[in-house]
């Protein structure tokens, strides 16, 4: 393996922290990040690993960072267009996604053009345009290698395999905070964003009490992994150890397992196809005793129907579901809504979609955006 | 893949009826199979599979099968030493080796020496000769393809992985029909004979209660794999649905799983590297709920730490190990010594054996037939 020089996109965040401390582990060099908010953070990190090139998303921060680096060799750039830039840098090879939300979608798409492996952990690109991402990245030979533990999963579990040969894939989700429940009804937001396994941001936590993580996760494995999202189940597994498996035709499933500790994917999608020595311990089998799977409870937690009835309706479909979702959940972090007015706010807006089948990136976001002013209204 | 030309000794045992049913499902052809003894069964599978060389290696049964097969294009042969032919036959390619006990050396190495692909569910020869197995395969260009369920696990978990990527293999077994138990004295033999999740012979079921089988399947791992024992570690999960588990150095775990049916393990031997459409089901993960996890009770079953022990003494340890074990095991069955006088028995051979790391096969079947007759006597 090639000594990968890294742009990281959201390096503040909780993966492009990790990401950054692998990259040392592996003795990787940093040739870029970014971050929006957390300035202070930024300025640290560009130190410590002798960073060139830094993008502050938000303007706000801009002369704060520079000043910060007055007197060191890197360039400080200031708003969203400079992530196009960092990420199709010909002194990176590797751009690591971390960024949260659709706005990472442009930036993707630069390192698709560029022929940069992407590690992707920011999930919006995949969801609202998995089809195109997935074009681009194939015409400009990028290798697009998910973050996501998951997917992750899938993709050691597949590795060389194609997919003709593969019977199903099954998405593990540890159930989330409401895993058991019987009754949605007066969910108090305490209890919701208690999180078992995994230490995410409120948002991310709210999906996972949906479900509609297992859902945006299925929309993304039918992306990278080509694969009809009727051979993708939902199976839940509450000690989040078994990160997803594949059942091939023969009947053999391959499974990958591992604690809940992100560092794992991200050194994978950086050394893939070599697993290098890592700080990541083996789980302890017999101090776990066991592993268990329930079904999912569909009428309780319609998310993961919702994503596929989205991915039935074209391009524009995850998009809406995407756009719906964030805008309920925000809602109900709010205090405005209920929690299970999160699914009818969902339900009530796939019906608005129109069939396509062959949006471009414009539409898409033209579509988003159109979709946001109408549901916020 | 190119349509395989097969060649299975041992064809009317448990394996061998499997393998020529996978061979049937994936229209592969059937040039060659032996027997020992069924050779009613014989007669029928040569018709009805078109075969056109049988070994009965059971001279006794010559003639009856010769008689059966008269008019038909086929040729008989009798007795061992036509293995070998049929292993190297220029018109066969892949080798499914099906043969119980050491007698499946020689034609095993033939396989080798000839470059065929080998589909290895013959244990004794990894166990009494594995360095000269993988060797003389390795010199030919030949594939030893595990067939077992635990090391085809291990290797469809390693695929294009290399060695020094791995951290630990984990062997998985059941527990055997002993599972559980803190005592061992006066076990019945109908008790140890009662397997929970394998039908298998009575000396591989009783290799299974005394722990003997992942014992000797420790030392085939270590070959197929050349994998040092003390990063071989043994579980106990009760289920039988992981079949085996490779730790890589980043802290993922691979496993396969798959329902406990040998006709997966074979068809991938067969098919390798692709997963083609085969006759067993995916497991139910939902209906089964958990799997499990215990730690070997290495103190009531030493079987395994005999196996390592037996590995440090170099060619002619796993050899004796072997021999006693057999040699144990059939006073076991025939009532002449207690359940523990199997491990008794093991434990006083093992000091007996001088170290050689470079033993001929000459050597190592001289030293086989003298361990033997010592131990006989």
């Amino acid at each position: 393996m090639k000594n990968r020089r890294l742009c990281v996109l959201g390096s503040t965040g909780s993966i492009g922290v990790n990401a950054l401390s692998v990259a040392e582990h592996l003795g990787m060099s940093v040739h870029a990040i970014s971050a929006h908010n957390n300035h202070q953070l930024l300025v640290e990190q560009t130190l410590r690993y002798n960073v060139k090139r830094v993008v502050v998303t938000n303007e706000d921060h801009y002369q704060t960072v520079k000043q910060a680096l007055a007197g060191h060799a890197v360039e400080v750039f200031a708003g969203h267009k400079h992530l196009d830039d960092i990420a199709a840098d010909d002194d990176v090879d590797t751009v690591l996604t971390a960024i949260v939300g659709a706005i990472g979608l442009q930036s993707t798409l630069a390192a698709c053009r560029a022929g940069k492996r992407i590690c992707i952990a920011n999930k919006e690109p995949l969801v609202i345009a998995g089809r195109l991402v997935m074009e681009t990245a194939q015409k400009h030979n990028a290798q697009v290698i998910p973050v996501d533990s998951e997917h992750s999963a899938i993709w050691q579990c597949i590795e060389q395999h194609k997919n003709h040969e593969i019977r199903d894939i099954y998405l593990t989700g540890s159930g989330g905070p409401l895993r058991g429940r019987t009754d949605l009804t007066d969910i108090k937001k305490e209890d919701a964003l208690q999180h078992p396994n995994w230490s995410m941001g409120d948002k991310i936590t709210i999906d996972s009490a949906t479900l509609m993580n297992k859902g945006l996760e299925l929309i993304e494995a039918h992306h990278l992994f080509n694969m009809s999202s009727d051979h993708i189940k939902v199976i839940i597994h509450p000690e989040s150890i078994i990160h997803s498996m594949v059942a091939y035709k023969d009947g053999s499933v391959i499974a990958q397992l591992g604690l809940p500790d992100m560092r794992t994917p991200i050194q994978y999608a950086l050394t893939w196809p070599e697993h290098k020595n890592g700080l990541v311990e083996t789980p302890n089998f017999i101090e776990l005793g066991s592993l268990n799977f329930e079904d999912v409870n569909h009428d309780l937690f319609p998310s993961i129907q919702l994503a596929r009835q989205s991915l039935e309706l074209g391009d524009f479909g995850p998009c809406a579901l995407n756009a719906a979702n964030e805008i309920a959940v925000d809602q109900y972090l709010k205090d405005q809504i209920a929690f299970q007015d999160i699914f009818k706010c969902i339900e009530s807006t796939l019906p608005l979609v129109t069939q396509n089948h062959n949006a471009s990136i414009q539409d898409i976001i033209n579509f988003d955006t159109e979709m946001r002013q109408r549901l916020q209204s």
